[in-house]
């Protein structure tokens, strides 16, 4: 078992995590009839630890699958492009969870405590590469976005709200205390500002959110041969990771996205 | 008893769905006095589990009979032509349950986990079918839609505030977490926006329910003749599937509706 | 007794309701000394059981007596006018209840599950006419028709929101789930709309009442006749029913009063 | 004692408040060493009854006694020319009860079940006319007229949303249910509407109020010499009932004041 | 001990207050070893009752010291010019009670249960005096006025939605009922108005406010000397009252300041 | 042990607060293995009081190091040359407690119960100290100032509706009773108010912070030699405190920076 492997695949995971992933990874090595754990049951626990129990009797149609494993490749060819400092190590379309079709594993090359602005722009088109594969391929959109765009929208409101950065709003903090949820009169974030306010907070989200959509789309349609690459790989073996998943990964045309951060400044500039 | 049958009109039903299903079957053939169940007796459980007991109390005058007998075969010719992923496979105009003056059967073809934004444009012009049909035939409305407009609404909701799938709000979440709604403070969906976004919301729902009215009246005026043999054949025997319900849906003219989709992506485009 | 003239004054009565009538009808026989139930017993207890006690020591004076028989004719030359599908069957002007200072009975004909769209004006302007007949004949309002507004606003804003049958607000279901008024938050109907659209539905709500109070005054103009008749007989005998009722109405004048749904649609044509 | 007097003075009341008054004005008589109980046993029960306790230790300055006086002839002389259905039968300035520093009884000649339009611009005007004598007599207000416009308000707000009479706000009722103040998402009164005729409701409230204290004061400034007299014996006795109370009212002027009614209607009909 | 002083210094005091001053005022005589209870005693026990315990570890600094001198010396002066209905009786700069750095003691020369709008904008002024002063000598503002404007602005929302003292607003009483807040759905006062009476309801309690600060700033730059003599003995003895107080206060003009009530009729007259 | 030193860096403790870090310092001493407990002991009891546990485990990246080193001499800086009356006494890049990835300790020179409005402004600058220095240094935000903006709109937004500093808004107190937040109803601060006010209000908040962001970043420009000096100085030890910590603050230029407070008077003063 390459324990370097593993640490490398759970950053920010507490000893209770680890100790989980053990114990999973030893029971599915038991349930295999092996005396040994390894490798491989430690992969499929970190998986279930991460996404959930496989759901095998939620079987995709082929039209479906098809548009999953567009949907997954468009996460991890933004999220390598525009989101580097994280690493795509996995990527499924096996139904796993509560709801998930499939996942995309992005880790942090080493524990974060601070995100720059220029990375929560590049995660914002990173969880909107998987809506703008679907565009880009199908010419339509589906269901299956919806929490990406609910993810995306709390990281957006988040930087607008809590972090200062946007121009427009300025360096204020819009965001009512978190009161836990049970308390009468507490509307979870925002809103405790003027209905100019609201709009003004409302088009700035739409105006990250939008802009990240536009580099997705960028980002997929410069690499679109790896999109197909990995979209067929996908389909064919249902999960890619590793030396595998690398090699096509590596193949990503980096050069020349809009890069929305120095756009902002420019405008704010004039 | 033919088992294909039963499966292909009860997809998506756990296993507790389909024991309910044959214990009522068995049932229903026993206060007939008959040993074996036979395929009417699921046929008539499965309307049972899906829709309610008859309301053998609740006649219906003729004039009502007649509406409600239009009503359903609007619904189910809108939806065989706009939203062909389900098929129709049952109509009826026998009260049942609750509140129900007839129902309109109409399953997928294979478990679906996504649908696509044209399939969510078909399902709302054929929840709008019913409306359509008595501004068609009658000239004037009647309460009987309520329920209709109630889905619809929703639907189109959830394509505007959790799917995107509006180019004018654009790919932000508007939707609240939807928690329990026993908590203080919890208004279901939406607004947790501003004032002008809670507008154009509305105007993007109105917009796409609309549409889909358009598309359900102009499906039923260009099949008046399918549309009235089907009513005729409800009102004399009060419910049509099988091969005799096939016979008359079979005559629709599918050619040269409206696709709103095209001409929002068109819109858009420009 | 005719039974059949009970059942046609008890549509829509549930077997325990009747039973409730059969024993209050004995009760006053009883009470008044006789060994057999009469005619006038059932009749006294439908009213008791669907409009309250007599109130003996509500004693209205002249003037307000006046008032209240103008009212009900009002309503009553109203309904047969413009609600004919149901059938005005007694105009009372003795109080009952906890605040009913008369009433007018108007029964359906049959059964009825749905109601349409002219059916709907119909009633909106039957519940003016005792309004209506305030203003034509004294030429000022009084308090007496707080109740009669806050129905005919409920059916008004139902037709707008949750009907769909106002070609401004489209086939849209405005209407909150209504979930039961002890969960906070819940704020009965309406309102989980933006303000554009909840002003636009109050500008619905306030036309579709406006246009039934107007027809509603050109009814009792047309028919001011029969209006003072009516009122005459009401306050020397109080309570007006059965053949001596029919006479009177039967001479209402029908034709040629406006049709707010042709015009709706006429003017949506343009 | 004159039974027809204590009758005339207690409509309205219900068995029980009687039973009341009669034991209240047997305490008085005991107290005061009498065997039997006098006219004035009476007087002094109902006024207990009806506005509470003498306060002896709220004693008045002269300068407030005087306002006190004023303003409570303004009531009596605007209730007796605009209010005439009701009799004003007794002014004191002696403080009672909780907070009242002078109360003026006016009572209607017969019980009533309905009030008409004008009926209610003369109770606002009366209402109103307290503080309208401290604007005639004094040039400024004071804080002693903050019940009397609260109840105007609460008046001339039924008006509007209740009862239909502003012709601007239409016969739509306005009012949400009142349900028991207990339950959350009660606002009490009002605001189940668009913000526009939110505000459309203020200005008709606003304008029903501020032409009723128009005619108040237009009414005192013709009446002046009535307003002193009427202070005048207030201060001098403390109250003024009766017969005294009777001469000096019997002088008021009561033509050529607005009728807010015939002008509205004039207005309607422009 | 001259007990005329001490009712003069507590008016509006029940029985109950009056025993705790005359309990404290033993006690402090106790405490210091004397058998007889002296005027001092009862002035000290007054100000605990009045105002809390004198705060000894709450030491201020040189600036503060002088700070809070002459905020208390500006409600002093301004109450005396512009609230002579009321007599300033003490200044203390000691801290005391759980937030006051400093108080001013302005009594009414007889218990008082009607304030006119002149008296009410005289308090207005009196309440922004401190604020004034600061203004007035350092040119800058600081925290040591929140709880002044706190009231200030109770007193003029009164003004505006209780009293109807505003020409703008009207006799219109804009105040929900005060129900206790532990209700849900109860927001305090006002708002139960539309959006545009709200915002004018804001208008005029800013205007009521800050021409009282207007007035408050004349007021001492008119009686620069007297806030240096008051604020300089403050600073010495640190609390001021009796002749001492008077024979500073005496000194001030009162003449040619601004009448806010004047020229609001004058407004209002135009 | 120099009490002095002790003292000046914990003004404004109470009792209880000086015995806990006189207990933490021993525990530390004892841990320690020694005796008699030092200097050191009682800084880092006070750190410890102050700003929670060392998080050994959290440990910065070289990058991030970087960022808080530059973001806690950014508050350093800007809070020496703007907010003079309290001194920097500390500043640590050691995470502690709950979420801090360093502090910067700055103390009052003497116990405060006023603070002053150039003070308030100078609070805010500081506050903004760290986000101006990761503007200036790095070109772009991060999510670490979230804290920050929160503190300093609470400032602002006290400034505008408790301390009436705003000249837009006036001497008008915008903030509701800040009600224990247990009650339904209660929203927190602000918000009893009509829309324009809340949307005044917002612009004075952002305008408030926007002005002190601006000054922030001045200072740091001017003063770049410093903010290397003290960045490189923590980056290598993690923490300064006393001589060595004021040789390098000691270098600041104050002079010529922009002074909020007289801009503001000179722009109410046109």
């Amino acid at each position: 078992v390459d324990l370097a492997e593993i640490a490398a695949r759970t950053p920010g995971f507490a000893g209770a995590d680890l100790a989980n992933i053990v114990n999973e990874a030893a029971l599915l090595a038991a349930r295999k009839g092996r005396d040994t754990v390894e490798d491989q049951d430690f992969s499929e626990a970190i998986d279930r630890v991460v996404a959930g129990l496989e759901k095998k009797s939620r079987i995709l149609s082929g039209l479906e699958k098809e548009r999953v494993a567009y949907h997954e490749s468009g996460h991890a060819i933004v999220g390598e492009v525009l989101a580097p400092s994280e690493r795509v190590t996995k990527i499924s379309i096996i139904p796993r969870g509560v709801a998930a079709l499939g996942y995309t594993m992005q880790l942090p090359t080493e524990d974060r405590y601070l995100l720059t602005e220029s990375e929560l722009h590049g995660k914002l088109a990173a969880l909107l590469g998987g809506r703008a594969a679907e565009e880009v391929v199908f010419g339509e959109l589906s269901t299956g976005a919806a929490n990406d765009l609910s993810r995306a929208t709390e990281i957006a409101r988040a930087m607008v709200v809590d972090y200062g950065m946007s121009r427009k709003i300025g360096p204020v903090s819009m965001a009512k205390e978190r009161r836990p949820s049970f308390l009468p009169g507490d509307y979870g974030g925002g809103r405790e500002v003027g209905d100019r306010t609201a709009d003004e907070i409302d088009d700035e989200i739409k105006s990250l959110v939008e802009r990240a959509a536009e580099r997705a789309r960028e980002t997929l349609t410069k690499n679109r041969a790896v999109l197909e690459a990995l979209a067929k790989g996908l389909i064919e073996s249902e999960h890619l990771e590793g030396a595998e998943l690398r090699k096509i990964l590596d193949g990503v045309r980096v050069a020349g996205i809009k890069d929305p951060y120095r756009e902002l400044e420019e405008t704010a500039a004039k």
